[in-house]
């Protein structure tokens, strides 16, 4: 590809609003480009790049069995009706309408369409087990998209969807699914962990995400010292002592505290730490249902956790009537006498604690669980650094970002038990599919790649997924014999099967080289007056500081060996 | 690919409301689904012949230097503002608003999008001639989507984009996208004939659409027998003799013809044939204008080359207002005395024509053309069998239908002048980009080629877009000799590369045999107790009524050499 005709230039400055290294990088060196906000073009060398990690992801489907098809982007919502998505989504998702009236998603993931297609292809366990996945634009209206194509409203998504007759095919097809994707982070470069997540809004009890550890990246994900566990912060549990008990408190007793509504506030008026005094949130779930969560003041409640916990789609704080008709005063809740559900957390001990009085510029001291309230015990409250593992008990956990760039959902029946998708089994009877999801965002794995990637002078891709492996640079591209040796040159790799990348621009050595250490091919191949006059051309890796000379005779075999190398 | 899993199933019979041969092979042999009206979804097998009909439009695209990249499936309405489309479009589109309230549009294709990204891009000459493309979902809200994929609502669009300095930069661009669309066609194994078309709502004035005759077709394409004329009937015209004098015609007196509101009840009433009348049509365009249009009685108005003359989007009939204010009678409508624009058709001549009174239940008899009426001379008629040629001026015309596989149009500078899309020329002076656009939908190429290439029995897939190249089918699959020859036999030709779909179904002779011709890969080859008791396997091509027998020990080698002849 001559790079005097390449779509897309490159930028000396990335636009003041781009947010992470990645998005900068990807922005300058024309890899894409927005349309609008959250809406991306790809840029020829970037498609390059997207379609390379499309056939990574194909190649590693295939080979565990998974057919490629394609699932429309409008879909109607009638499918998405029967499984209460259609309004589930709404905050998420676009929407569309015919001119008879007809309603459709743009859609955000395709579980409900697979599902109709597996009811009427798949009519006999003999056809199980099936997966099936397809590339396909998904849009998401996110409120606040971000960092380029970490997070966009539209981008390409590998959805992949299986089929199984009961759990225990289920269980195959996830482990299957799981090996796929480490194969496939691993060819494209990346470390991506798997991670235990929350199932959010797809359904069912099991779930991983494979992360990247990143500062770029919005998760927050809890890595054990000293065993395997590493959750998502929105599922993450830790090892919690029996509680603490406080034999022989003295009574509750109220104090005065006026104008004190927050646990700061409490901490300095009373010099007591946060972890002695009782928090008390009163929410509401999707439904309007009110409920009271009690945790410990240096706690903070897990919202993920809590949604899963009120099978919920969302948690927000509880209004003023609310308030009342639980016997609660805003700023002074606490868990003595409320009249409505109280979950308390498993962080709060049976030991003495301030909490609010429930009545204005008033609280309890001597608080204590089991003598002074009670309430549903349960786990909402997020882990922070130094908590114990849940898992080994030993270990310690700490807290990183991490970037999602795949999940996998074991969702079982969720889908097939709504929408009535079911095939006749074995002993003759009808039974609903057990299937699950697995997902991937090229766009985001691109830019994640970029973001582990590069140096303070541009990308440095990985040659599985680079856009061309060779950079080859004429200096100065209208010296006659410049120009015809790197022609040669050019023609020779690409006869060989090389990617090459030709700057045949009328520019100086500076930008040239600029934007080769900016675009980041694999290798760079210089052709210049001087290297002829020694009868050579210079080859150096972007990762390389050093470059070295090749004789012009062996320049084409000695550049195939190295790219073929690196590729193996 | 094992038959026994294969997602999709193939149907005994066609849904009633299937409407062609391929709407209905397609359908039955598993290539698609409708998960709704007009939108598809690409089975397995379907979507092996899509990727195959991409990969030969990107090699062929690639092969003229045009560079692949990929524009989002939302695009926002200010980009369809600055040309007017986002009113224009309204009645064919899908849109969509953000939570924001911004509006998008399911692109209907992305002229105004890819000006936008070569503005940025392009920023002088020297980066000039650019052409990109890329494969993305259309949306295309059809009031009536029709057979199959011949016209759905949800399409994969190849769409390609020129830039060009100047007109013969675009005439060069348009050339090359011209010669790469026959070698496209071809290699898909369709007889696509490029004919002369209207350039509708992408605005320009030269365009032509490849057209491949066949029934199922829903344009009528119209061909010389001399020479190499082809139009598309909306863009069609014929030789016209100079106007048909009449010396000495009567002057035009006024007959009583009550409730004749008709061509037809005036040729039965009058004993006239419908060429001696004058037919007169009063229209509004989009804008509120009303015009009359005369033609013989014989002869249809043409309502896309009469929206060309308008510049509008669209006509409609005029409204009893309208009627009024022109001074007409509705079923009495004639030329003489009209107070309105008038367009008098080129097939009028200047004889005596029995026309409307412009008043209730009266027609004018001797009306002449110049003499008792006048108007703007316009081509607005439909040509018709037998018309005669307008280049040659001796063959005759004729009429079939066609399916319009691919379109290519040279619209200039109409995007780039109203999006102020320029770039620096080499004379210093800012340039509008000279442009054209280029489009292949994916889906309906599909079902072209099914309904150029099928039996009674099914499809009979060119072997170069075929789903798999053969066939294997093992009978019974449960008796072990034969199981373990079909396998060893697959394995082989996968391992030379040939793709194989392998029926390993327990299902009878008559069921495999029949899907095997319904779905139509073009080689089968037959493993079974009694081809193994001769050592032998059957092949027979898809095409051919017979079958032969091969040797064991050579089928391997006869089989791949067959199949590579057959794709060389």
């Amino acid at each position: 590809m001559r790079q005097s005709t390449l779509f897309g230039r490159t930028l000396r400055e990335a636009p003041a609003d781009a947010q992470t290294p990645g998005h900068r990088l990807m922005l300058r060196a024309a890899i894409a480009r927005p349309l609008a906000s959250g809406l991306y073009t790809w840029l020829p060398l970037g498609f390059r790049v997207s379609q390379k990690v499309e056939q990574i992801i194909r190649e590693e489907m295939d080979r565990i069995g998974c057919q490629e098809m394609e699932m429309p982007v409008l879909t109607p919502s009638d499918l998405w009706k029967t499984t209460g998505r259609w309004e589930a989504l709404e905050p998420i998702t676009f929407r569309t309408k015919d001119h008879n009236g007809r309603e459709f998603m743009v859609s955000y993931t395709h579980e409900e369409a697979v599902h109709a297609h597996a009811s009427a292809e798949i009519l006999s366990y003999r056809q199980l087990p099936v997966m099936v996945y397809h590339f396909q634009s998904k849009g998401r209206d996110e409120a606040r998209p971000r960092a380029g194509l970490l997070r966009a409203r539209e981008f390409v998504m590998k959805d992949a969807y299986s089929f199984d007759a009961d759990e225990a095919g289920l269980e195959r097809s996830y482990k299957a699914q799981h090996g796929a994707y480490e194969r496939i982070f691993t060819r494209m470069g990346l470390n991506a962990i798997s991670v235990e997540s929350d199932t959010g809004a797809m359904g069912g009890d099991v779930a991983h995400e494979f992360q990247v550890l990143n500062e770029a990246g919005e998760d927050r994900i809890v890595i054990c010292s000293n065993c395997d566990y590493r959750a998502n912060m929105e599922k993450a549990t830790r090892a919690v002592d029996a509680p603490m008990r406080e034999d022989g408190a003295a009574p509750r007793s109220e104090i005065s505290t006026p104008s004190t509504t927050s646990i700061e506030a409490l901490q300095t008026s009373l010099k007591l730490s946060a972890e002695r005094l009782l928090k008390t949130l009163l929410l509401r779930d999707a439904a309007g249902n009110v409920v009271a969560v009690v945790l410990p003041g240096d706690r903070d409640v897990n919202e993920a956790k809590l949604r899963k916990i009120l099978g919920t789609s969302e948690v927000k704080f509880a209004n003023d009537a609310d308030f009342a008709a639980a016997g609660a005063a805003p700023g002074y809740i606490g868990p003595v006498g409320l009249r409505v559900r109280t979950l308390v957390d498993t962080s709060v001990d049976e030991r003495a604690y301030v909490a609010g009085a429930n009545k204005k510029d008033a609280h309890l001291r001597n608080v204590v669980r089991g003598r002074d309230f009670t309430g549903e015990t349960v786990d909402a409250h997020d882990v922070r650094e130094g908590d114990v593992c849940p898992r080994c008990k030993t270990g310690r956990l700490r807290i990183e970002r991490g970037v999602e760039v795949g999940n996998i959902f074991a969702y079982g029946t969720y889908y097939s038990d709504k929408m009535n998708a079911t095939f006749l089994a074995e002993d003759g009877t009808r039974k609903p599919f057990v299937g699950g999801s697995y997902g991937i965002g090229v766009g985001r794995a691109v830019q994640t790649i970029i973001e582990m990637n590069h140096d303070d002078k541009g990308i440095i891709w990985p040659i599985s997924v680079a856009p061309y492996q060779v950079h080859v640079i004429a200096l100065p591209s209208n010296d006659e014999a410049v120009r015809t040796a790197a022609d040669a040159l050019v023609a020779d790799l690409e006869r060989a099967g090389v990617e090459v990348l030709y700057d045949d621009r009328e520019e100086t050595a500076g930008v040239k080289f600029a934007d080769a250490d900016l675009i980041g091919i694999p290798f760079r191949t210089t052709v210049s007056k001087r290297t002829l006059k020694a009868d050579q051309v210079e080859l150096k890796p972007r990762s390389a500081s050093e470059a070295e000379m090749v004789p012009r005779a062996t320049a084409t075999e000695r550049i195939v060996g190295t790219v073929r190398r690196a590729l193996a």
